[in-house]
């Protein structure tokens, strides 16, 4: 029985036939797994994504986290779900033997978690909150820190989160307000304390009773000499806050002066609490006075980059939870589409004649068709860039982790934006095949159109993605991230045109070949305008443009991988690997020429939006 | 103060600057209209709508309507809110004096629609089923029906629905098995009865009790001699069936057989009763036994026809609908974008430099500006098909009726999906305006993306439009409705060419030129394949590049207006005008060059989705 979480042939697929991820296991940190260790890793994911996650994942919509002014309640299966995650040794799955890890390849984490996600995004949340806190702290925090905080979030006994947003300051960090002042009174094995006040918002998983304690990781400045904050992003400094305080046996202590001040109630991911958080109002008092204990961690000024040091992660996570939820509404809808008898082909004249699946109409097809597209070519890119985060922290040789790297800080933005533009799309798409069905509580399709929209805006909005993409990544290092992505895009079109691959693949190579080309001069075009507001004004587009391109890659190599298996394959791949041809066709006919009239657009340096006025709307 | 609800200025400029609704006071009809006593009724709307249907949209999407297995309860707000709109005698705007209405043009009556639906969709539903429902009786009821049910329709004492679908027949109304036999026993006044037994599907407003009766037009299947229902369309009849049979002097009798099975729970359109009813499943045995006791309306089996006489309006109200979601959700994010402060400039280097209004990014006045030439351009198109309708209706000679009608025909389907499509897009940006805040409930903004949603499915989903553009529009009358709409498209372009227009809208009106012709050659190419399922294979795609090329005619038609009056303007209306040519310049800078590729794939007779296998998905 195929689960309608995610599909299995298209995950082993992507990881073993394409991304050759058992290649991995020659490294010595991989060493102890096989195919066979991520196979059973993969079922077990599997197995608790559909016994455990995907059951609650309607009512946990339908009944939100309550606060009744002191505690939050949380339907009871969300904890069950989560400790039987935990118990499984998958909050550490990636992480060193140490922490009770598996040491699995990032890629091989990601694809686990794409089964949590897609089968319960607002559960999962609780989960990749909590190891991107751990993954934060292991970077940057003092041994000390690391027993008291990392070893029980990696247990799964403390939860974490993140706080930067606040009030006034939501996309714009350096605009934050928090201040974290020197406590005289140390903390209990001696380190230096700090007093925190300010309001975080915005802050997933921020409070609850499903853990022992809430490790918050929280933006703030430590006040100049004057006793002001200094302005902009050089201010920030990073500190653990805990809900409760750890004594130096690892017992809790005093509850931490926190305090919720009010859930934010959302279109999706209604399961997920989602808090106003003030820290250091007073309404605790540890230590016998008010303001939240925090612990510095890393150097003081340096937050952001401490912050930002799990950010590629953090927004391939985003990418991946949008291409998951893209996957399951098409699987939903794909067995809606074979069931649903409706209509006749628009040839039949016989009405007496019975009603076809609805499958068999071609506008159906086609709705199927560009989600199988959307989700596999998003899923592809989201696991390559996972793969690069292994060759960035495991290659042998120093230049394949250097370029690595590059390539992933280029591929980042478009691996976060692209999925969570597309795949809200292939969701919309699942609601239309649905019909009337589609837009009901009754089916489930709805819901994951609503727990997808966040997405393009949580961990940077589209826009500043656009920007990070064109005003950061293209420039950076004088061009070679851009040069490394042109290389490997460059390698993929030689195989398609030297190999014996299908004439069609020939051609598909030239045309990215062409737009690939037509990017450079592009990019090179909005450079030379000299005016970085008017450079920059159209970098959303780019980002769309660039992001189309680069998925058109992703399907030219998937397509290359399943023309090669196809003649000895057996009938159920044969039909597998026709699939993926005809989604790589689709893909180059049906969208990859939008991009033309976005480069022209771009080419002109348009300034439409640049020239509106305010008082024109 | 300008409300958030409709653009009043918007509204003035289509009427009567564009679409000179002022001379249709010159017709008989129309005589005792003038812009005074359009604009009083536009006031009414605005006002009601202000403060009695925006107050309880939020309300009554969180507190669905509920079934207690024998009533339904609903917000009384609801209520308050629909009688205060009869009590102003809006129920029967558009209808002749004899009906209580005021004789309203169909376009006028849209404008205030408008209004409601844009301030509360779920509530205004009741409204539009009501006066769709009566219209259609008024084509077809004989005497005695308009008498018993008509009336009290139009008196906004009992209100209407419409039974359509049925859980095997959605799409495909040729399927349905409702069954409608004669019953030996006869009405009141000595009519004829049907009993009627089957299921229906989706009936919004099915069951309620805020009105003294509830009609619904109900098709359904007479059978033939043998007691088999015909197949196909032909068979259809259509017949009143009222929850409370009407006694000879109108007062209320007998509870018809029809039972409430279960109401739908949707997305968004919460507060509508959206509802699965049971007609002559035995419940309730008026006159003694089973079967709900239904009246003929018009002919046996015309009963497609006779509910499609006001489909072409019932389409344009939908298309209206997601006009004024979109609408409504660019005012509000226009607002917040104004207010917001967040972020700097991209050349700003000063962080101690106070915040911006986000209106100030150039990304985000994209997104307003495309969200102005969405919503301002959907309006435009539906406000001028109901201008049709009138001219339809009311044209002094013959030729000019024939022609409206003509236009009326082709443009519909665009008229009811392109807004349905583009309008939703446009309340996604607004939500990406808003950031977080737009996806949380405390906004309004989620409410219009989740209300506007169903508008691509419902009174045919967007692929059967694209059927019935393709399909039938094209080629009817021998191509007649494709040679009127190029007629008129044509004079525009003619408009732009020869006038003092300024260069930038005689560029425009070229493109727009070589996209129409693109279209008519791809066309003649659809139709030169000689295989139905090749030449419908993409009808969806054909819908969106005609639908875009329509949209540019639009704005073209606007910018004309607005560069004509720009020069003798107030400041404001400068302003106004200046918006309107940038929008343009948008629609035909960032939108129109879509159609491109479109066209490109059309003329290739692209087969990519007509090939693709069940098995390969």
């Amino acid at each position: 029985m195929q689960s309608k979480i995610l599909s299995r042939r298209d995950l082993e697929f992507l990881l073993y036939e394409w991304l050759d991820v058992e290649a991995l296991t020659l490294r010595a940190r991989f060493q102890d797994h096989s195919r066979e260790t991520f196979n059973a890793a993969l079922d077990t994911a599997e197995q608790i994504a559909i016994d455990l996650f995907a059951p609650h994942n309607a009512k946990s919509d339908s009944n939100e986290p309550q606060f009744d002014g002191s505690k939050v309640t949380i339907i009871p299966e969300v904890k069950a779900a989560l400790d039987a995650f935990s118990n499984a040794g998958l909050m550490a799955a990636a992480q060193d033997y140490e922490f009770g890890g598996m040491q699995l390849p990032c890629v091989m984490d990601k694809a686990l978690s794409g089964y949590f996600t897609a089968a319960n995004v607002a559960t999962s949340a609780y989960i990749f909150l909590t190891t991107a806190n751990a993954n934060t702290l292991l970077k940057c925090a003092t041994p000390l820190q690391v027993e008291r905080f990392v070893r029980p979030l990696f247990a799964g006994k403390f939860f974490g989160t993140m706080c930067l947003s606040e009030p006034q300051a939501g996309s714009s960090l350096s605009d934050i307000v928090t201040r974290a002042e020197h406590d005289p009174v140390d903390g209990p094995e001696g380190e230096r304390q700090y007093r925190l006040t300010g309001n975080k918002m915005w802050i997933s998983a921020g409070e609850h009773e499903m853990a022992w304690n809430i490790v918050h990781l929280v933006l703030a400045k430590i006040p100049g000499a004057d006793g002001r904050l200094i302005p902009g992003v050089k201010g920030i400094s990073l500190f653990i806050v805990p809900k409760f305080l750890v004594n130096a046996d690892g017992t809790l202590g005093e509850r931490n002066d926190i305090a919720l001040a009010g859930l934010n109630h959302k279109m999706g991911n209604r399961g997920t609490t989602n808090c106003l958080l003030n820290f250091g109002e007073g309404k605790h008092r540890p230590g016998g006075k008010a303001g939240a204990i925090g612990y510095l961690v890393g150097e003081p000024h340096k937050g952001l980059a401490n912050m930002f040091h799990m950010m590629n992660e953090a927004r391939i996570g985003v990418g991946l939870g949008a291409s998951v939820l893209g996957m399951t509404g098409y699987l939903h809808a794909l067995d809606y589409a074979r069931n649903r008898p409706q209509g006749r082909h628009p040839a039949e004249k016989d009405p007496a004649k019975p009603q076809l699946p609805i499958i068999e109409h071609t506008d159906v097809r086609r709705m199927l068709l560009a989600q199988k597209a959307y989700a596999e070519g998003a899923m592809a890119l989201v696991l390559y860039c996972s793969k690069l985060v292994d060759e960035q922290r495991t290659a042998e040789a120093p230049e394949q982790r250097e370029r690595a790297g590059q390539l992933l800080d280029f591929l980042t933005p478009i691996a976060k934006s692209w999925p969570s533009q597309w795949c809200v799309e292939a969701n919309s798409l699942a609601i239309q095949v649905h019909g009337g069905y589609g837009y009901t509580r009754e089916y489930k399709v709805e819901q994951f159109y609503r727990d997808n929209r966040p997405n393009s805006i949580h961990e940077g909005t589209h826009g500043i993605h656009g920007l990070d993409l064109l005003g950061r990544k293209v420039s950076m290092q004088d061009g070679a991230l851009f040069k490394a992505i042109g290389g490997e895009i460059g390698s993929t079109i030689a195989n398609a045109k030297s190999h014996e691959a299908p004439h069609e693949l020939q051609a598909n190579a030239e045309a990215l070949e062409q737009v690939w080309h037509r990017i450079g001069a592009v990019t090179r075009a909005l450079y030379a305008v000299g005016d970085l507001n008017k450079t920059l004004a159209n970098a959303s587009l780019y980002l769309d443009a660039v992001g189309h391109a680069v998925i058109a890659w992703m399907w030219l190599e998937q397509a290359l991988v399943a023309a090669q298996r196809l003649p000895q394959a057996s009938e159920d791949d044969k039909n597998f690997y026709h699939g993926k041809l005809q989604a790589c066709r689709y893909f180059f006919n049906w969208e990859l020429p939008k991009v033309g009239p976005q480069l022209d657009l771009l080419a002109s340096i348009d300034t439409t939006a640049l020239d509106m006025q305010d008082a024109w709307f």
